[in-house]
């Protein structure tokens, strides 16, 4: 390292020199790598933010000592350095230097038009960006004497002085430039929107040229060695003779690299370049660790590397990449899993609708975001909403999308849009949800008002119709089209076994259906976390029955429409226990209130009294006398178990039926059954003492033993508050963070959605809490009860489940407070399974565990 | 004290003796009192539980022994003396010794008659209570030898043995029946009822016959000198002459004591007697310190006391029984204040039913809000008002009530529901509004359209019928019955004052209009806690500006018409801050969703469109954009008052206005504001910036300075676990724990009807929460709420509205907590004051401090 006197700060790129990210930036911390690695990097000193900031507050350099440094009358480029790439930075500018005297050299040593093409350049590029002169009156494309000439007398007439000869000077005025563009309210605001701090400092690299545009074989271009979008190993970039910078990205006369059959290549003109490049690609990966894209410029036949960054990737090529690196044992399998962002793997799980099936195409866009989905059509946030909380998948159709759509396309599974681009908001958010959407099908003819959409052929749909997105291909497709599973290879598979291998919480999945088990299975969860039975009541030929037992006038009649549920019930967890054979499946009991099994309709309750050969008026009293003022806080959940205790009964019936059956074909099944709403520890200790009875029944019945663990779902404040009585009729308890936000905030979920962007917006909420964990409120008696009830029973098992379950930052929080899983959806069980392998590998870091 | 060797634990009641009310029971203690104030009560022995209890299993008690120490051939009563004097007991038994040769010498020194009427009655009532025989085989009412020999006969041939002859025999029997009824089922039963222990104890207490059957002036008979239902002097009492026990109160015969216009009197005809039972009266109140009913018998002109009892008393009589010995200094004032029950109270604030009339019930259903109302009935808000505005009292009949029938229940004398439980919508505002009201009377069937109500004996009653609703004992009687007045009297007033002097909590009242500050007043509660605007805006002409406001188009058509109603909000409050001059007023800001301010009908909405001029498509879509699945959780409190900031301006605007002007003509007004609903910090921080600025607009343009104070109401758990960061920015923290109940529970409390008594019957919960404040849960919400909000804010000023704010439990749980005050409805407020005096007391005196 080499100090300078005019300006100690100054360090020039050495093996051993001084030189900080944080202070030079990335890209001198970059460089200096490059040149440990003995690649031919031009000479280069590095600037310091410290620097940077005097030049901008008005510091004058002595830039005659520091050019002095690249020997006599040198051309220096000037390059940005912030401490991250992402945050950008003012242009680079090249050819710093050049004046009249060295142009007539130039043109001596390598002939007239590359001198003039470097002057007028540099001309251009000084009086744009660095006297900030309208670029109009500099946009000559030929390079001539006479060009040149034209360009100086315009920037003299403007500038009221002839344009700087004094490299010194030259150089002086471009690092002041770039130092004052840093600083500038457009240039914060960007880069703070790309995540820079408030005091984000710039760095600045001032290089040698390498100069491409000269004589014998000179140009420039760009390598790398993977292929951006698979990841897979693939020598791709571009390279154009007599060029500068990255020229060769933006000419289509640019050459590739490898030996092509479309035309010259690289590797044909310069084999041994090509070869020295590839080995710089090597050695890159191997020392850096890292997949890197090389900027190189050959001057006069010499390799000079001037740059190089990692490569851009799609989510698919970063696993690839991360695993390969892995499987080279260039970084360690922690590592790789480090490298992935649990969030990118959301891409990786889309479905795709199956090309072999029929495609009933009914509107053409934009494919804004990738994957397919089916489901309801919906034509507002609050449709999309109320779907969702009804558990029903939907698709959201607007001319374009607001921020005030947000929760609605959270809440939808795919999203239409009859306006807007690739770049629109419905397209950006889309695709940062992972929801499939089509932008832009503009054939559409859109009714919000009277919820009618009018395809081009003219069809119309409705509300609750049911069609199908293809945010891959573009499409809207009439109906439910067949689907393939995301396609989940095997370096997903790899990174996922090396995560579990890292991560210390338990994921399970929330199942529902034998569907969703197979993906919970096919996800690798460790066992399914809640499985809502209600579901299972919605069939066809359930509901009626469901019905029956509502309106039955007896207990004898309501234990006779349940014992026609029973072998149902029964066969519903044969296969989930099959399924999920050797895994843990906990079970909630029936949650909802009754009536929503009910018809809303007139009609649907004039077929119901048709159906139970009851006066309509019966039927109609018995519909209204079960309707409630406040459904969320009703007659559900253990309220129906106590009250009602034939439902329970046979639904524990069911499940130790199911038990038996299962485990005479293999493993015994031990399943979990989960108690939803409790508030008190009397209802549990009910419970109880009937589940056991039941147990006991079956036991006697089937003549054949079965053990199973009874839980509490912990959704009402008070449950976490009394948890320490609880827990000691329960072996787990269950935190749903969904109910338990509702009742912590008093906020409907369902409700929330007219007012919640107002409150996101004004920071009243910094979040909405049915998006991300309070972790200030509902945390506290997540931590509350977890602690309490553990004081009663060490081994108490303690999780989450619920929307919140797969969440990063409720993982960390859970993590932290020793809860011993999490249960998300299943499409969320590898993010959480990643996510949860981060946590703990951070910690292992920042503890020194390795 | 004199100890028996047959059965050591004997006691003679004597001055010094040891006799213990938990031993030998109350009427042992009694008697020792009566014995220490020289009465001339006859020789007595009290048997301790210890030894009825042996008695009961068996132990054979040496009863000439006892015997002997009541002198030779001696008669004694055997009487039940139970720990407390509610918990009942055995029958006593007089006249024990008599048999033949006893019965012989009687007839020489009384006479046949009176010989035979004694000997007669002891063998009926030896055969009935010991031997257990049938009554009616005794029943003969001549007493004669023959009917004397014809019971011998029956009894020998009934238990195949002759009479006992024996004395002690006869004592011995007496005393083990005795010991053994206390020990069945049902007297364990009945008792329990009142409230004794399952443990609890009899004592007996065996004493000599004073003979009121005899020669000369003989008798017995009661004396008392208070009137048991008014509580004045007054000497009652009846005398009857040749009887025993309380013969005198039986039959109708018996002579009044004082001198009487209706004939001959005790005073008359001993007038010494008479003067010496009202000199042990006076004794008894002096020394004893209570008003006792006296039981005496004369024998041949020689007084003896018999026993004395507490007189009974109406609630009535009890207040102003405490207030007269206080006022003579017989007792202290904390001492009266601590005779009376809190809940006593509310029966004087009532009219009731006269308990001496007859009641023609037709309804039976909860006692929701006490107090009886006699009126026309009527089936809805519109008609109650229409009878209201004739002058004509009136009981609305409902299915059940919802906010659109505050105005008819306002109207209404009376409140009847075929549904509903003690914390429906009807029960609640109906207490508020001290109106008698009784829920859930089921047997009924309501036809409010053609206005026909069919009782469950199938009579049916139409509008305009006469009524009666008592409210107290939770029934509906045909036509009108007669009632007892109200007492606020002086006595009421004295005994609250000393209450006021002796507690150390503040109790407010919860007043929503001038009517109801009226009775915060005259109830003397030392501010409003809460005054609900909302309330406000149900009157007729307010609705209409209201549902002007909510379809607004623009905000300045919603400001525009908010401006309309600024003057009728001012005026609300210029007339509460006169009312309450010089009081706390704590005003809420608006809380509930708007669309209960919509009409519910077809009809309703209709109506609308035409008065707001607007299509009904449009009307009716709104209003169902309005509608919430869950409104309890939904769009409400200051989720309004954030979203349309106007309505709060509005109120805010309100308020200081009207502070500044009541402040003009008197003191300065400082009014409170509380924000509802709250569930973050950053809520309050908003409204109370957009307050703060209200009130500099109001100071700059009135010229007037004037002080405020803001406050939150704590109804989210959230708020309550976020309390420390809430009391940032509030003055006082309120728990309206109406609210906060439900959310902690995860129950609404418009629906918890259903199930409730299911509930509290199986001992899920021990109480309702929403009647008896739940402590282990909510409560702790309560200790973490103030805690850190205290922690945050030393002067904090905390305190509890709502349905729980005059129950004593939570006085007694928030005077614990540190809270400044409770709230509660202002019928009300004079139990909360007596309560919080009674816990004071109560705490000083067992800490010593009196």
């Amino acid at each position: 390292m080499q100090k300078f006197d005019a300006f100690p700060d100054f360090a020039e790129v050495t093996p051993t020199g001084r030189i900080s990210a944080a202070l030079h930036g990335w890209r001198a911390k970059c460089l200096q790598r490059l040149v440990r690695l003995d690649l031919p990097v031009p000479r280069t000193v590095a600037l310091p933010a410290t620097a940077v900031r005097a030049i901008a507050a008005g510091h004058v350099v002595d830039c005659a000592t520091l050019l002095a440094i690249f020997g006599d009358a040198p051309l220096v480029s000037v390059r940005p350095s912030p401490a991250n790439p992402d945050w950008g930075g003012p242009a680079t500018i090249l050819n710093v230097g050049l004046n009249a005297a060295r142009h007539a050299a130039l043109a001596k040593l390598h002939g007239q038009p590359a001198a003039d093409a470097l002057y007028l350049r540099f001309v251009q590029s000084y009086a744009t960006h660095v006297a900030r002169l309208d670029p109009d009156m500099f946009d000559s494309r030929e390079a001539s004497p006479e060009s040149i000439r034209d360009a100086l007398r315009k920037y003299e007439h403007e500038m009221e002085e002839p344009f700087p000869e004094d490299p010194a000077r030259q150089l002086s005025e471009v690092l002041r430039s770039m130092a004052r563009a840093w600083e500038g309210t457009s240039a914060r605001l960007l880069r703070q929107a790309k995540g820079a701090p408030a005091d984000a400092a710039l760095g600045l690299v001032v290089q040698s040229m390498a100069q491409g545009i000269a004589g014998g074989i000179s140009g420039s271009g760009v390598i790398q060695f993977v292929d951006p979008v698979s990841g897979h190993p693939q020598i791709t970039g571009r390279y154009l003779g007599q060029s500068q910078g990255r020229d060769a990205l933006k000419r289509t006369e640019a050459l590739y690299l490898t030996r092509d059959l479309r035309g010259p290549s690289l590797e044909d003109i310069a084999p041994q370049i090509f070869a020295d490049l590839v080995a710089y690609g090597s050695a890159c990966r191997a020392r850096l660790r890292e997949e890197m894209q090389i900027e190189f410029t050959i001057e006069d036949g010499r390799l000079s590397v001037l740059d190089a960054v990692r490569v851009q990737r799609s989510s698919r090529a970063g696993l690839r990449i991360a695993v390969a690196l892995a499987d080279d044992h260039v970084i360690t399998r922690d590592e790789a899993v480090m490298r992935v962002e649990p969030r990118a793997l959301s891409e990786l799980l889309h479905h795709q609708v199956d090309p072999r099936g029929p495609r009933d195409v009914f509107a053409r866009g934009i494919a804004a975001s990738p994957g397919a989905a089916a489901g309801a059509l919906v034509f507002s946030s609050a449709a999309a909403q109320s779907f969702a909380s009804r558990g029903e998948p939907c698709i959201l159709v607007r001319r374009e999308t607001a921020p005030e759509d947000i929760r609605g396309m959270h809440s939808a599974v795919g999203v239409l849009t009859e306006r807007g681009g690739v770049t629109s908001h419905a397209a950006v958010i889309a695709r940062g949800l992972g929801v499939p959407c089509v932008v832009g099908a503009s054939g559409l003819r859109l009714d919000s008002k009277d919820k009618k959409l009018t395809a081009a052929d003219g069809r119309i749909f409705r509300e609750g119709d049911r069609i199908t997105l293809d945010g891959t291909a573009g499409e809207a497709l009439a109906g439910e089209a067949a689907m393939l599973p995301p396609a989940l290879d095997e370096n997903f598979r790899k990174l996922l076994h090396w995560a579990d291998q890292a991560r210390d919480i338990g994921i399970r999945a929330n199942a529902d259906t034998p569907a969703d088990a197979e993906l919970a299975r096919r996800f690798e969860a460790e066992g399914i976390g809640l499985c809502r039975t209600e579901h299972m009541f919605f069939d066809e030929d359930r509901l009626v029955v469901m019905r029956e037992m509502i309106f039955a006038d007896t207990p004898q009649d309501r234990a006779a429409a349940l014992d026609r549920l029973l072998p149902m019930q029964r066969a519903d967890f044969v296969q989930l226990f099959e399924i999920m054979r050797g895994k843990p499946v906990c079970i909630r009991l029936f949650d909802p209130p009754l009536h929503e099994f009910l018809p809303q309709s007139r009609e649907g309750l004039r077929d119901l009294a048709e159906a139970l050969d009851k006066p309509l008026s019966d039927v109609t009293r018995r519909a209204e006398a079960l309707a409630e003022f406040n459904p969320m806080l009703g007659m559900r959940g253990v309220r129906l178990g106590v009250v009602l205790p034939e439902i329970y009964n046979m639904q524990a019936q069911a499940i130790f039926e199911a038990t038996v059956e299962v485990g005479r074909r293999g493993d015994p099944v031990v399943p979990e059954i989960m108690i939803p709403l409790v508030s008190a520890r009397r209802e549990v200790e009910l419970v109880k003492t009937r589940i056991d009875a039941v147990a006991a029944t079956v036991r006697n019945h089937s003549g054949q033993a079965f053990d199973y663990r009874l839980g509490v779902m912990v959704e009402t404040p008070r449950a976490a508050l009394r948890a320490g009585e609880i827990a000691q009729h329960s072996a787990f308890l269950s935190f749903g963070t969904n109910d338990l936000t509702q009742m912590t905030y008093g906020l409907s979920r369902d409700d929330a959605g007219r007012f919640m962007n107002t409150y996101v917006q004004q920071g009243v909420f910094p979040e909405d809490p049915f998006h991300t964990l309070d972790v200030d409120g509902v945390g506290e008696l997540l931590l509350i009860g977890a602690d309490r009830g553990r004081r009663t029973r060490a081994d108490l098992v303690v999780s989450i489940c619920g929307e919140h379950g797969g969440n990063p930052e409720s993982i960390a929080f859970c993590r932290k407070a020793g809860f011993d899983y999490v249960s998300c959806s299943p499409f969320r069980v590898p993010l959480a399974r990643l996510a949860a392998a981060h946590l703990a590998i951070t910690d292992r870091r920042e503890s020194g565990v390795t």
